[in-house]
């Protein structure tokens, strides 16, 4: 079997994102043992940057050794007892997984739904915790990959104190693209995932508690029903002075995310969020002077992944492979419901620029000429460029 | 903060192992997305060098994205159902966490326990099987990391056989250095770690189904417990047509897997177990000179992982310490009631040399004669010497 030498590609799509020549560095620096001091000092490193990221003090603030669904299942199997209810909000992919997954574990799920691309509403929250008896947590999704839908969380984290119950928020996505104020929006239970607006490898998911998260979860009647993602017994080799073997750390995933989280101090988060929405503007109004509406309304749109619409007379699954073929672009499709009708494009971390943002209308408007349903050239790149000279002036 | 530069050091404790720069380099590849159809090459690649190491023809044969505990845990939640009995052989360390997993899935758990460092006899499997009522699974570690014993397999493999019961195998230490014999010997599912005898960072957990587990998998009564390590779900996006996504695969840990499985491709099986053997022939002879007994009897005793009980009057922490910070050197201690008590030396994979061998038993020496429990320099280092001799004529 030959060395692997992958094709050019431009990660445009839901994740992974483009990876920093610096991450991939670092990812290839020699290993340590996870319980050598100098392997320490780099979880305690993360720890501090993590918690930058997440606006949190919370001391429990830790990479958890799986992808985005690990950290999504250490939520709820953490918290969650047979029995328990929890709010969830559904309006997509990862709000439907949250109440399987609390199902799963014994609970019992009230679904809030909403149709897929829009929010869900607090107010629909704020009846379900009235009419529901005690409820364990409210789970909700920041930003809905699925949809490119933007979930206001403050307002909930509010009913949350109000009504005395846990807050548990879905970050994968978000994190590092648009604020994750931890601490101030009264979240509980924060998870992420690396390979988003943290520009690190797939693999691993940033995870924080609150002191009344851990607190419920050193105070459960049962053991949690996964060891692997036993908390308690995690925060032994995280956060404890004893520092005790549970699983053996993935060594060189823990470096790139020190690597990637450098980056992300380095441009500072104010500068990043800017960066986010403006590299989303333009490749919005870009997209929508082709004729692709974004899915989510007005305001409720995610900078980081934009899902658009795509009309019946254009054929998105060869226009998606033509951009992978010929252009070396990678953008998602549709999943579930939505599959066949719409298009995700994902301006995360290091791949949000504005040199991404052209490359990709302009192969668009390419690929648009040739099948027919542009007409005029250029439309989209003039609608970018519009929106960097307002923003550059 | 910065740049992170790791100290030097010589992993030869109980994983990870040293990383070929080769495989080091594969993990700065550049991304794909986990849809791609090159990267489902990759994944392809890595199925079928699996196979080959788990001398299996499974064709549900794939890498986990956790570390060797979430394929233990994988194993237990996919296999047993709530009141499902499972026979444990446990000896040590991972034998108890293995009971632990079962009894979280709400398995009653069947301990058939032996004295740490001692093997489980089959006999003693077979007499729990004929006297427990229906058994789902037996459940053993082939390669016990906490004791160093060296668990025969294909005895209790028949067993089960003619028992028709399922057979779960912790391949996590053995894997790569020791025949771990899928088919041969009757199991069902095996899971391992890649950090060990293969030489690749942790973070991934290589794992086989036999044709027979998939089957009781997909005529579960209740759904697996996990949603993340579901293998019903998982086999949609690693074994079948349809690829459909089920969570974002860890890309440079599987470019990384894909390395280090073509340098076991290279160096061939055959030759590798036998380096592993004469390297651990020639650690134990020099560690023997010294005064230090290997904890399992002769004939039950693990190549990759010798662990050896110290002497009271050698002050075993001081001595690793030593190791660590002089000669940058790093060994195991004692999990459990070994601690304080045992040293664990692993010589896996990369780690597995002659060289290394030497430099090991020559800092042991210059710390004993220092600290006063070696007299007379050299007779560790003569001993291996001895034995690569014997070896090479």
């Amino acid at each position: 079997m030959q060395e692997f030498l992958p094709p050019r590609r431009l990660l445009l799509g839901p994740g992974p994102s483009t990876v920093h020549p610096r991450v991939l560095s670092a990812m290839s620096t020699p290993l340590l043992g996870h319980l050598d001091p100098a392997f320490l000092a780099v979880m305690n490193d993360i720890q501090t940057l993590l918690r930058q990221v997440f606006a949190t003090t919370n001391r429990f603030t830790i990479a958890i050794s799986g992808t985005g669904s690990a950290g999504m299942e250490a939520s709820i199997v953490n918290l969650v007892e047979p029995g328990d209810t929890v709010i969830v909000g559904v309006n997509g992919v990862f709000g439907t997984r949250l109440a399987t997954v609390v199902e799963r574990c014994g609970g019992k799920a009230i679904r809030v739904a909403a149709p897929w691309g829009h929010i869900i509403e607090p107010e629909a929250i704020e009846a379900a915790l009235q009419r529901s008896g005690p409820v364990k947590a409210v789970a909700l999704v920041h930003a809905e990959t699925s949809t490119g839908a933007w979930q206001p969380i403050e307002p909930v984290g509010k009913l949350c104190r109000t009504h005395n119950t846990l807050f548990i928020v879905d970050a994968v996505t978000s994190l590092g693209g648009v604020p994750v104020e931890v601490d101030r929006c009264g979240i509980d239970v924060c998870y992420s995932g690396t390979q988003k607006c943290l520009s690190c490898p797939p693999g691993l998911s940033p995870f924080t508690l609150s002191d009344r998260a851990l607190s419920v979860i050193k105070h459960r009647r049962t053991p949690c029903q996964s060891w692997y993602l036993d908390m308690a017994l995690i925060a032994d080799y995280w956060t404890e002075r004893n520092r005790a073997y549970h699983h053996t750390a993935p060594i060189s995933m823990l470096y790139a995310l020190r690597e990637a989280l450098r980056l992300v101090e380095e441009e500072g988060l104010p500068a990043r969020y800017t960066r986010h929405q403006l590299n989303s503007d333009a490749l919005v109004a870009g997209l929508m002077a082709l004729g692709l509406t974004p899915l989510p309304p007005a305001g409720h749109r995610l900078p980081m992944l934009t899902c658009v619409t795509v009309p019946v007379h254009i054929d998105e699954a060869a226009v998606r492979a033509q951009l992978l073929e010929t252009f070396g672009i990678e953008i998602g499709g549709g999943l579930g419901p939505l599959k066949g009708n719409v298009w995700r494009v994902g301006l995360m971390g290091e791949s949000c620029t504005e040199t991404n943002v052209l490359t990709l209308l302009n192969a668009l408007e390419e690929i648009g000429i040739r099948s027919g349903w542009i007409s005029s050239p250029g439309v989209a790149l003039q609608a970018a460029a519009r929106t960097y000279n307002r923003s550059h002036h």
